[in-house]
């Protein structure tokens, strides 16, 4: 078998560090690279920072230049939050007859938010016989895969709480600003109101995966969004909040089921928790049949977990039947640590 | 869609059970029970000790009498640990056309002791257009599948260490004779001798599927199995050790990649841990890139984690693709909390 053939669209933080894994892992050629404006024309491995070696370049182009029809197995596009900014660039790729893995938030359970958008892709993506998959770490693992393999042992559920409590000191100055690090607590709540104020994006995806996925039928989902004001100085690398201003951003989500709050989603995001006493972790917590009290502590970085979870999914996404895939419709996420060759159903390979 | 049909194979704890969590769900009915010896005649009802109400009767019966053709959209089959004493029942219900959950250990994963049986199994099932599936709470969910996912965010692992600390207090006499509770250290050690002693049975199955599911070749698997003495006297419903006698068993497995200790597995039972300050609970604990250290505590019960593992993945083996099915190859489980032909794909339902 040939070895597996990747395209990776948009080189950012996500995309450069999925080019790294692949370049790692065996059985897997990463063949284009899509970007725009002064990336055009580089080579991608200048981009990401590592040495070529014998390998042939890659030399970062655009759509049209690079997603040729049935050039690649896969697809990893990198480039979006929303599903609706995403569309025509996923559309793009599925009409090419490749598969799709996208790192954006809603598109982990587009049927959330845009139920009209995802049944656009699902359909595209059957008329040219190929799949397409959101996943990262958070949606896509922890606030929800994790929280529904965990029902998986219960017969009976009553309430679920999902929390994750992270640090986003490892993270860069666009996450800063998109947070709130650093601003007064008039300028957050200014920012909460007029929407510049990002926060997490993923509360109504994880919710309504929970829910589709053990059967409860969400009839409303809201989100609250408060600033961790600091009482000390706190700094990290791209970060620094002054004592009484904004050192993190805690987000909670509710899903209300037949008028009953049944899934609480936590999730206080600040940079230097350590400092203040804090003890990160991702925790999954429902009263059932039986009661799950599970906490992975320190949490999984967000970075790596979703550069890990894309490239980790790449075999299944091959290997799934035509269509919009979701964590729920595929087998369990797993490393790869072999040949990534050994994973795939010769039936499905593209790039024979 | 008519209720999604179901037959249970051996009503002893187990299987008893299942028909229970069964009762309470919607859109499924339990069609008929296969039992043996005084069971044959009786009611269901009666001998799993629920109230009948006004649900038709269901009088246990041979498998002839039973498990007709097309009788049944699955057959959980309750009976046996070992694939090679299960694999005759296995067969005769495939051969009726109908799929099969079965809560054998060996059958989470016949692959490991067992390649050829589980070859012969994936033909029979292939050959009736029908899907088979061992699963349970371990092996089956915590010190395997459990891992799988977790190592789905990373980029690398190294390590595995896989963790069950649990009470033995829950089970009854045959689990207390099984596991050498109150015997002296010399009866345990002539025990493990003879084979008398069972232990846990799943190691090499978690394993396997640990390292098959992540892309590590296996060369050996070796296991290890002591007795946990007690300093004092305790007391269980069904179990008594006195101070200096066997209070549980601690065994250990160990799989080895390239000459290496790759995966271990670490699983201390005992009656009454909380007596002598042991913290009951399961681990999942990798050294890769990056580190996962996650605790459930208290450990999932293995009686209802059985159960419900059982009974929550009746959909996802209804709607298989015919063949020997594992955890790995199929969706993640969940609890059903909604009508259970929601989940069902109406061309896999065998009772139209
Ligand atoms: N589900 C999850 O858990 C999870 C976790 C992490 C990230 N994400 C999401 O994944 C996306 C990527 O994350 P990131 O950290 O890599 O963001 P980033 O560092 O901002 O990178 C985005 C990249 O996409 C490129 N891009 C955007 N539009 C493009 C276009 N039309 N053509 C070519 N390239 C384009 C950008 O190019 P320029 O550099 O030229 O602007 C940039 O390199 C984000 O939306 C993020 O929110 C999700
Ligand atoms: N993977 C896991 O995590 C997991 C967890 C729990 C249990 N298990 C396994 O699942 C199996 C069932 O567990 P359990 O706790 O229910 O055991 P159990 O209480 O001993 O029940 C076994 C039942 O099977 C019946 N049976 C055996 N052979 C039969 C036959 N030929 N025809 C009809 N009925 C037959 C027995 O009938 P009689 O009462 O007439 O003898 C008994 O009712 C065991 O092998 C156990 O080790 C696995």
């Amino acid at each position: 078998m040939q070895n597996v053939k990747v395209i990776i669209w948009g080189l950012g933080a996500m995309g450069s560090g999925m080019a790294n894994m692949l370049l790692k892992k065996k059985g897997v050629d990463i063949v284009g690279a899509v970007g725009r404006g002064a990336k055009l024309g580089k080579s991608m491995y200048e981009v990401i920072g590592t040495e070529r070696g014998d390998r042939p370049d890659v030399i970062i182009g655009t759509p049209e230049d690079i997603i040729k029809e049935k050039a690649a197995d896969v697809v990893l596009c990198c480039t979006d939050s929303f599903t609706s900014k995403a569309f025509d660039r996923l559309k793009f790729v599925l009409e090419k007859k490749i598969n799709v893995v996208s790192s954006a938030e809603e598109m982990s359970y587009p049927q959330a938010k845009e139920p009209e958008l995802a049944k656009q892709l699902d359909e595209i993506a059957k008329a040219n016989g190929v799949s397409i998959l959101g996943t990262g770490i958070n949606p896509g693992l922890i606030m929800d895969l994790l929280v529904v393999i965990m029902t998986g042992c219960c017969e009976e559920v009553e309430h679920i709480v999902s929390r994750r409590v992270n640090s986003l000191s490892p993270f860069g100055p666009a996450v800063m600003e998109e947070q709130g690090i650093g601003i007064s607590v008039d300028e957050f709540k200014k920012g909460v109101e007029t929407g510049h104020l990002a926060g997490h994006v993923g509360f109504h995806e994880s919710i309504n995966m929970i829910a589709d996925a053990i059967g409860w039928n969400v009839e409303k989902v809201t989100q609250s969004m408060d600033p961790i004001v600091t009482d000390v100085d706190r700094k990290s690398p791209y970060g620094f909040a002054k004592a009484g201003d904004v050192a993190g951003c805690a987000m909670k989500g509710f899903g209300y089921v037949d008028g009953e709050l049944k899934i609480e989603m936590d999730h206080p995001q600040q940079i230097e928790p350590e400092q203040v006493g804090v003890q990160t972790g991702d925790y999954v917590i429902i009263k059932g049949t039986p009661n799950i009290n599970m906490v992975n502590s320190p949490e999984v970085p967000g970075g790596i977990g979703t550069i890990a979870m894309c490239v980790n999914m790449i075999p299944h996404v091959i290997n799934a039947k035509p269509g919009l895939q979701t964590m729920l419709s595929l087998p369990v996420p797993r490393a790869i640590m072999g040949d990534l060759r050994d994973q795939i159903d010769p039936d499905c390979k593209i790039v024979k």
